[in-house]
């Protein structure tokens, strides 16, 4: 855990230069706009400890699986999020000495992301082993209006010192990836050209023909004598050298414009005429004007989606940059993208699909942007169900059953340990229950039968097929999973796993009630080759006859079989030191105890919660909470949800300044590898789930709002089923605000209340 | 599954050249002398699919590990068979052609592993492109008499042509280990010099710094004028090319002599010496004399380990292969060394020892070999145990807990599966048991307070903090464990290894109270800390009150937790096609399957035999026969040893043909990697515990035999405390043949009777 990032409500600020948390600082002041981002790299030379890291959406490259030990059934192939073409350098040099904050002494040094307004800025004056001193403010953005730029104003001032000056933009295409398996370079030059105005690489991907055209212009304001330019060129690498003279005191500006244009959207022969047009076109609007339209842009951005915590500053950039992160890694604009592990921070993690997406990801989409993002996000996974089918059948399963990746980027599974690639399979339970979801929340009722229900007998098929009948039980079974809870491997009827398959169950057979003797159930089936009653016999005879596991006495469900045969303990009774587990003790110690990774049994009484009486849901938390450690990010989010329904407020307080400020404090010293980009949903759920008690039961919509004692209010914004509303929290009121012309019946503390139309609604808090 | 070995009794015989199994070839017709060894790779150059190996007795080097997802606990380097110099190489040109097997026309080709008197012989016809042809006869062997030298006796018969000629012999280090994680070369050339007479190489490997040197001589006797020699040198390579001249019809021979030192024996500054002295020596006793004094030494072999079985030739080449294999890669001289699970025959897998030493082999050298033999091989443990405690240290074990590890050359752990490497403990149990093996049978009772006593601590102390105490059962449980059957991965309670743990207690326990108060234990208890009662009482608690499954209604062991709720089935309903499963399943469905790899529960039936009745057995037996697949080498055997017991003939046959002719039939299509070696102890086992039903009890010899009624009757060779004992079985009598000079008192079917010095007891067979 550090804590060197400055507390403030719209910025994230570092103050002065520490080389070793460089690392950790890249990831945390990166920028994006859902089309590509990266690293907050610096634009110079920097010879010290860097990952650099620049990101185009969709764009990935099949990497040759490594293991230790093959089993049947893993991926040849890994899909990898591709680090692309570094288009941000600008090289440096006065009287021949570059500039390189590895080798200069650093004073004043300042990074700070503006988030409301979405740009990186960075300032610093330098002295460089000659004894030149030099200060420089450099500001970046990738624009959120004209996605395919991105811009750079580079400010330097010769602070004592007159001489010659060399400027050298650049476009690096000779990237690697640091998690390539075998050292590979992915990328394959195609065309370059290295000119004084507009200069580009054009590279494409081995194996997946990705094509990328990347290309700049620049221009020179300010003190800078210009003797002219020379362009240069490398394999993979074009670059421009600007020479001239400086003079003392007076500052220069480099103002560079790239672009970055993918064959996802545009014809291979087509790449670098776009990109020279998007350059051009960028270059004359000029880097002020562009950024004005962006900041414009963000700031729109936030009224659908900001979150105000009065009296809790901490907090409040916690929330802020989590929801920042999120509109900057997906816009939901192209049903092909997802929102990767990492986001554009990183590329650890091969694929960029998890299960995230749906347990978490979708609940912050549904409420802050147009419906289409969220249907996008659905239809993604409608997209890969052939390929969830094949996946299937890889492992032996037949009909039709469709079992999804666990980690994907094209519908192929990335991910190749036994025990999760095979056994994890709750993420179907979660792919199924996000149709659910979304329909339920935007009432999009034609979505089941159009798309829905062809996923949901996909996986209803696998279910059957995945469970088996225990004789000496006298029920079903379901034999070698694991759960949430990866801290548990291969164990028997994991309770979260079989309760999300009898809900898919169910729901399917809902589905298909729904819409009987209907054309379009008709055309579905004989595209799926349905078998009618045998199937949906089987399938009641399932939910009829499915082992959960219960304990009397306790009165809990039982995350797996035996588990109540394990030495029970509590969190406390860690020694000191020994925390967090997965990074102190060997891999088989962590099996044996009790310790839950996430919440799992929690993960599910989350999901049904109205399925439980508040006692079983207490007698629960108070089994399973003690016992989790919650070392991944997904975890805390649930356990501050259900805290804050049984009113244990300090315990959902802590819950969420866990999962809010997770990457700023680098809380499991592992930010250096990007941020925890999906988790920064469950930090929204934590707040309007948790805090706001937001619930939508049967299209309708419900609030229980609590105020943590250090907070003094809250407000924030949702879209629901086209109103849009502002909630706020403050001195023992809650207020809903309705901004649309219709008003809306909803639910506060289980009482119907009318939220006007353009008017508001107040109810005392409870 | 394969036929092409012609069935003999004392040869292993291939006629006709088929490239495709050339691989399988080079590791059935591998040779060795327990020093060094290597594949069947031919002399003279091939282009073809070859897998080159030459192996030196202890030689390792750790490659750095590779896996797909680090786990904490897995070492960071592995110990690996080391590929060695090839000392084989005789390149052959006639008029500036090569021989070359891949490209000339080869007929009458021949391939004969003499195993009664260890060598190799290959011979054939080539017609090379130009049309010539060449008859070679060539006969290579490792001397178990002169256990650093191998010779090759290459005699050439140009069959339509006379001409120029060269002949290259070669000695190469510039080799690679086919399995290198990270295609690095672990050989580093420290010296070498190509002359006319002796040449070498001496190389060391990084890390570890073996140093080995290999070097050679030859001469050439017969119809070839020689016109000299010209040595040549490349990075760590030497050859020496004598050219001449040849006749039609008139052979030649070329006599190549080579030795193998390494600082495993020798000072560094005098390997050079002693490989000069070596090769110039074996050069002056000449070939024939050489080959003469190794062939005594294996005929003298035999008559200690031979099994004779009349009237099937399949079943009597199988075990001679098996014997001949064992004998050849272990001779039990050096304690450091073992019996790697393919032996000289290749390099697959890390690491040299499993648990298969002692649970399979260890049967093998106690009957066959010198005491000291088998005793190297449990003080091998002894010498690693400081390790085996590091190793339980690392996993989170306190207190001089050892774990051994499941794969190793020196002490360390050379596996990284976490399934296998930190749940596989069972091999803990094997390595106690041993030392009871060991003493029970040559009566050593001094090794357990000496030597065995310490290793038991060690392990007893693993088990006691290995399970826990379960409030939930009320009994202690032993959680998070894979059983010999490694088709099932972290399960709860394996019978086999809770078993196993529980009889290690109670023998420590026993060999405590025996030494009570003596010095040697006071001075025992110091070395490791003992705590006296705090330990013991630990134990003799856990003794008491241990989980072990059992199932009243079908009366048998479980093999672990829930075991029943699996859909049991057997073999037989596997759907045709299927099998092996390891190579048609998804490893999902293996592990939920109720199939079963290799002999678990039926394992620690078989090792514990006497405590239950024989109906306990039948019913275990019937209950998991079924349902296992042999899917390991080591699992016939244990189920024909049963089988034997409960007088299922037909079983007890087919499991032991399976294990005798595995390698030789290619049974598992994996045979080019190398054969499977300790398996082969297996084969032993099947045939002496099995068929002829020999037990040691109390130190007392138990017969109990049977002849499957494919044979007319066998016999075989044991040693037993001082006595060489003449087993036979033929014609309803079995007669023991007592060689030495006194009287042992021993039981036949329960029956106490005396084999008189020097001379027999009959009875009738049962």
């Amino acid at each position: 855990m550090k804590n060197y990032i400055k507390h403030d409500p719209w910025s994230i600020i570092e103050e002065g230069f520490i080389p070793e948390y460089n690392e950790i600082s890249e990831s945390i002041f990166s920028i994006g706009n859902g089309m590509f981002g990266g690293r907050a790299n610096f634009e110079e030379k920097y010879s010290g400890k860097t990952l650099q890291g620049n990101y185009v959406a969709g764009v990935y490259y099949p990497d040759k699986t490594r293991v230790g030990w093959w089993k049947n059934g893993y991926p040849e192939y890994f899909a990898k999020v591709l680090n692309a073409a570094n288009w941000i350098g600008i090289d440096i040099e006065f009287d021949g000495e570059t500039l390189d904050l590895n080798t200069a002494e650093v004073s004043d040094f300042r990074r700070e992301l503006n988030m409301r307004e979405g740009y990186l800025q960075r300032s610093f004056t330098a002295k460089m082993p000659s004894g030149k001193v030099v200060s420089v403010i450099t500001t970046r953005f990738n624009s959120l209006v004209k996605n395919k730029i991105g811009a750079i104003a580079y400010q330097v001032t010769p602070v004592n010192f007159s001489g010659t000056a060399k400027i050298t933009p650049s476009v690096d295409f000779d990237v690697v990836n640091a998690d390539s398996n075998y050292d590979e370079k992915f990328w394959v030059e195609q065309e370059k050209k290295a000119a004084e105005g507009f200069s580009y690489v054009m590279a494409s991907t081995k194996k997946t023909d990705f094509w990328v055209a990347t290309g700049m212009e620049f221009h020179v304001g300010g003190a800078f004598d210009s003797s002219g330019r020379t362009p240069n060129e490398r394999e993979k690498y074009v670059e421009v050298t600007e020479a001239g003279s400086v003079k003392e005191g007076e500052a220069f500006t480099i103002y560079k414009y790239a672009a970055n244009i993918s064959s996802m959207y545009f014809e291979k022969d087509q790449l670098v005429k776009v990109c020279a047009e998007e350059v051009a076109s960028a270059s004359e609007i000029g880097f002020d004007t562009l950024l004005d339209e962006h900041k414009a842009a963000w700031v729109q951005n936030w009224v659908k989606s900001d979150i105000v915590i009065e009296g809790d500053v901490a907090a409040q950039q916690g929330i802020r940059f989590n929801i920042f992160q999120l509109n900057q890694t997906y816009t939901g604009q192209d049903e092909r993208l997802n929102i990767g592990p990492k986001g554009f921070t990183g590329e650890k993690y091969g694929g960029s699909t998890y299960w995230d997406t749906e347990a978490y990801c979708l609940a912050f989409y549904l409420a802050t942007a147009e419906p289409e993002v969220a249907r996008n996000l659905v239809l993604y996974r409608y997209k890969h169900l052939a390929r969830a089918i094949e996946n299937a059948e890889k492992l032996g399963f037949t009909d039709g059953a469709a079992l999804y990746p666990m980690v994907t980027m094209n519908g192929e599974e990335c991910h190749n340990e036994w025990e999760i690639t095979f056994e994890e399979i709750h993420r179907n339970g979660a792919i199924a229950y996000a149709i659910y979801d979304y329909i339920n929340y935007h009432g999009d009722e034609d979505y089941l039968i159009d798309y829905g229900l062809e996923v949901l007998i996909g996986i209803s098929r696998f279910w059957a097929q995945r469970v088996h009948w225990s004789e000496n039980k006298g029920q079903y079974v379901m034999h070698g999973v694991t759960g949430p809870n990866e801290y548990e491997n291969n164990v028997n009827n994991n309770w979260y796993t079989s309760k999300m398959a009898l809900w898919t169950l169910e729901y399917t057979l809902e589905g298909l009630k729904k819409y009987e003797g209907s054309d379009k159930l008709k055309s579905l089936f004989d595209k799926v080759n349905f078998r009618g009653a045998e199937e949906t016999e089987k399938w009641e005879h399932i939910l009829d006859n499915m082992y959960l596991g219960y304990d009397e006495e306790k009165g809990v469900f039982l995350q797996q079989d035996n588990f109540l045969d394990k030495e029970l303990m509590s969190v406390d009774d860690i020694t000191k030191g020994q925390r967090p587990i997965n990074q102190n003790w060997s891999w088989d110690r962590i099996l044996r105890s009790c310790f839950i990774k996430q919440a799992d049994t929690l993960q599910g009484i989350y999901l049904f919660e109205d399925e439980f009486d508040i006692e079983t849901i207490e007698r629960n938390f108070d089994f399973y909470e003690p016992m989790t450690v919650h070392e991944s990010s997904l975890s805390p989010c649930v356990h501050g949800i259900l805290a804050s329904k049984l009113g244990r407020k300090e315990k959902a307080y802590e819950m969420y300044l866990r999962t809010a400020r997770l990457d700023l404090d680098d809380y499991n010293n592992d930010t250096e590898d990007g941020c925890h980009t999906t988790s920064m949903a469950g930090t929204w759920m934590a707040f309007a789930k948790g805090f706001a008690g937001m619930r939508v039961r049967n299209g309708e919509l419900y609030f229980s709002p609590s105020l943590p004692d250090q907070w003094q209010g809250y407000n924030f914004h949702i879209k629901f089923r086209g109103r849009n509303l502002g909630i706020s929290a403050k001195d023992g009121q809650i207020n809903i605000e309705n901004e649309s012309n219709e008003a809306l019946d909803l639910y506060m503390y289980d009482t119907k209340v009318t939220a006007p139309a353009e008017g508001s609604v107040s109810i005392e808090m409870e």
